[in-house]
């Protein structure tokens, strides 16, 4: 990496009576303060160039290579200046502004396309090498570290145009014998004829009536007592609202923002400060958006995406007991939404959905025990209370590949951090070599990413974490599309589970 | 009622040479059109004068009595003027316009301070008289039926000025024996000590650790077995977002507009379109608040406040068979929220509850019948598991009380349109005697409020429905209030459904 820019020091006066002592000084800082001790030469050090005193203003330019960024030892600079000039010339820096700043620096992969990021003035970028131009940069800037993401920022976009296009990593591991289906009907669409499935008053949402209410309610209580409660996981209850700070550190904020249902609180509980809303409302029966709008905060929150956000921040820097690892909790009460827009299909992919997520956290190896518990439960189930025909697919997310966790998996065949998708056959999408199967639901490991972003910590060990998310909607759809909504034609296993449906309500 | 207007026709042309014709035509229309047929003279009817005729425009003054309001005379004059003048004068009526409107009506009850509303120039009040003065009405205006809505919320302002500092009606109905509490701690604060319960990252809500989780869980059972399905509920699901459409005819979106929590989906899902909002959340690690509220739609819905809102929906513009009646259902996967702002208080009172919401419609009978049902499930519940000092106590809230049904209790003793409150002793509170007890449920019966408003119809009968609120936090609060935290000092009626607390996580 190379760091070229041209700034300047504002003093508190002339600075001409002291320039010998100001070209001093930079020379004695290019050989001490600049030189990264033990770095090689030429290597992780910096050097001012270009002096010039002008009334209280000194022009330098200053250049860099490697760890050392220029900025960095600008305001450092800054801070030694201070005390030599203070002392020696009653001279005081008032400021110090960069008025052009250029860092070149390499890239992992050659680029394809152009690439901009906010702040900068150009980003020119050929081959591997990029170079950010900025201009007019100021202190507080540099301070809050701004630049490394900005680099970090045109490196992860060149590297996205070498994963656009291509699909996430995908190896089946295991598959179940095929089972005969007994209808290939989309469930949803039969659901919805017979009325047990009505479309909810906003965008992908439904009303289920009692017969698929049973039927989802009847695999929550699989889940729980044939997989969580077995596996030793505890139940908790979080909060349905997410905070941008959470999502901040678990990533969400600038990994799906476009998904998000964002909340807003009124600005005031105040009566009287609603007063002309609720006399508009009454008199119109319409409601005034500009008067809504007037009365309510900016968002700070969104409805859960997924439960671990905020069950990673219920232990956020706390420090767990040896004895209390692995963590095993897991959330059924946070109704979860998504902005699926074009993506809504059916019961399957909606915008609000009843999802149990369990949660481990704990060392490596207990982590993959945990893994190893739950996949064997979820074999249970699938296999011998619901008798799907399914497989087990290891996956590695986007984000997980960024880190290199998918070389890991091709290089070394190590299936540690990563997810397993558990994906059924929908007969009713096309025959089982050709459809697309349904995610109905996943286990992941992440390694540290989250007890790393949370601080959370052990006595001893680093902790790793994971979650499973368990889509009630999915389990019900996956099941409904082999089996059929008639009970008669369901499995023994689940029948023990849901007897009997409820009685149909008619309507004229 | 007394209206008065000052208004003009504007014709296509001059209208001198029509003059006589014109004169003619009021004059004819007073005795006519203008006239409620059968009314008695001069109730109910409308009278121009001062007509005066200027250019391409008529000047007229019209004031009615009663239930012909002025400016629908108004409108009437114009649709038969039109075909008049158009055919023997090839005269056109091209808009017609208040320059000023007065409707004087009167209250039920003397006026205490001065009301304003919307739209209004201004609002005059003595006593019991009010007179609303507006200034240049548009025809929209007056189709769309805001004159007569603003008469009603003058009206129902000088009302509250007469409820305002009263309390609801309230008689207790029954009361349990004494019961000598275990503790007179704060629940909350014990639980908060012991790390059960940890204030959750936005405001009013909290984390359920394992041990409260499962005492509310065990409180859901409860409810759900031992009240619900005996009384003959089928569980529904609804979706958690509530339209505005819906807070419209329910009432709310003027009742408790500073309470809810808002919801805005996405602008659009498209990632390009927040490709900049991405970058720089990833270079500041803050949320851009103006460019987040540029991808956002203004709020449509907010989040659950009640159940029963959507769930009457779900039956909106339905006939329900006889044979199907009375519809019983019940929901508890819609997370509740309220903005209680400076009410928050411990678990009782939070901005985020578990509420299971059962919902009847029958005819009256079956509603009565349903009420002595759930009545007798809840004594069951709080007598027998819980062992609750508790009552009951018949109160009619303002918006019921509103429409009489207050006076209907005190002067008939008819105990039907109204809402039971089920309060329990609180021991931290204070004495039995002067503690303020807690509202942890209740149970209503609203008429024909819902079931007119979202037109819910049966074969015959008129239907009536109601609801009853199972708020999970505030059983659970009421028990451990008087039971303590201990599952030793526990009443073995609630052990059966919960033999033993999870084991507790510990932090260094």
């Amino acid at each position: 990496m190379q760091f070229d820019l041209a700034g300047r020091f504002v003093l508190s006066a002339d600075a001409k009576a002291a320039e010998a002592a100001i070209r001093a000084f930079f020379e004695e800082a290019n050989a001490t303060i600049l030189k990264r001790k033990g770095a090689e030469p030429g290597t992780d050090e910096a050097r001012v160039h270009d002096v010039r005193v002008e009334g209280s203003t000194i022009h330098v330019k200053v250049e860099s290579k490697g760890r050392l960024r220029a900025h960095d030892a600008l305001l450092r600079l800054r801070k030694a200046m201070g005390e030599k000039l203070g002392k020696a010339h009653r001279l005081g820096v008032r400021d110090v502004i960069i008025d052009a700043y250029e860092v070149t620096f390499e890239l992992e992969k050659p680029v394809k396309h152009p690439v901009m990021v906010p702040f900068a003035k150009a980003v020119r970028v050929e081959d591997r090498t990029a170079t950010l131009e900025l201009a007019n940069v100021d202190a507080e800037f540099l301070e809050n570290n701004y630049i490394d993401r900005m680099i970090n920022l045109v490196r992860e976009k060149v590297n996205l145009q070498h994963y656009e296009g291509k699909g996430e990593y995908h190896r089946t591991m295991w598959s179940s014998p095929s089972k005969e289906p007994r209808w290939d009907r989309n469930p949803t669409e039969a659901m919805v004829e017979r009325d047990w499935l009505k479309q909810g008053p906003t965008k992908g949402k439904w009303v289920f009536r009692p017969q698929i209410a049973a039927i989802i309610r009847a695999m929550e209580r699989i889940a729980v007592e044939e997989v969580l409660k077995p596996a030793g996981f505890q139940e908790i209850m979080i909060p349905h609202h997410v905070p941008f700070d959470v999502w901040l550190k678990s990533g969400h904020m600038h990994g799906v923002p476009n998904e998000i249902y964002y909340v807003s609180e009124p600005r005031t509980r105040d009566v009287a400060e609603w007063q002309e809303f609720i006399d508009l409302v009454k008199i119109t029966r319409k409601v005034p958006t500009d008067k809504l709008l007037a009365n309510l905060s900016p968002p700070n929150a969104g409805i859960c995406y997924a439960q671990c956000g905020n069950i990673y921040w219920s232990f956020q820097q706390r420090t767990i007991a040896d004895a209390s690892l692995p963590v095993q909790v897991f959330d059924r009460a946070a109704v979860s939404n998504r902005y699926e827009s074009g993506g809504r299909h059916g019961m399957e992919r909606v915008d609000e959905f009843h999802r149990i997520e369990p949660v481990y956290i704990g060392t490596r190896e207990q982590l993959l025990d945990v893994r190893e518990k739950l996949v064997a439960r979820y074999k249970h189930v699938f296999n011998e209370i619901l008798d799907l025909e399914w497989r087990m697919a290891w996956v590695t997310p986007f984000f997980l590949a960024q880190e290199g966790h998918d070389k890991e998996v091709v290089e070394t065949d190590k299936l540690e951090v990563g997810t397993i998708d558990f994906e059924a056959w929908m007969p009713y999408r096309g025959s089982r070599e050709e459809s697309e199967w349904l995610e109905f639901q996943n286990l992941s490991i992440v390694g540290k990413k989250y007890t790393d972003a949370f601080n959370i910590k052990a006595q001893r060990a680093d902790l790793w974490s994971g979650s499973s998310g368990i889509g009630l909607e999915r389990w019900a759809v996956a099941f409904l599309a082999q089996k059929g909504i008639d009970p008669a034609d369901w499995p023994a296993g689940f029948r023990k589970f849901l007897p009997e449906l409820p009685k149909e309500t008619q309507f004229l």
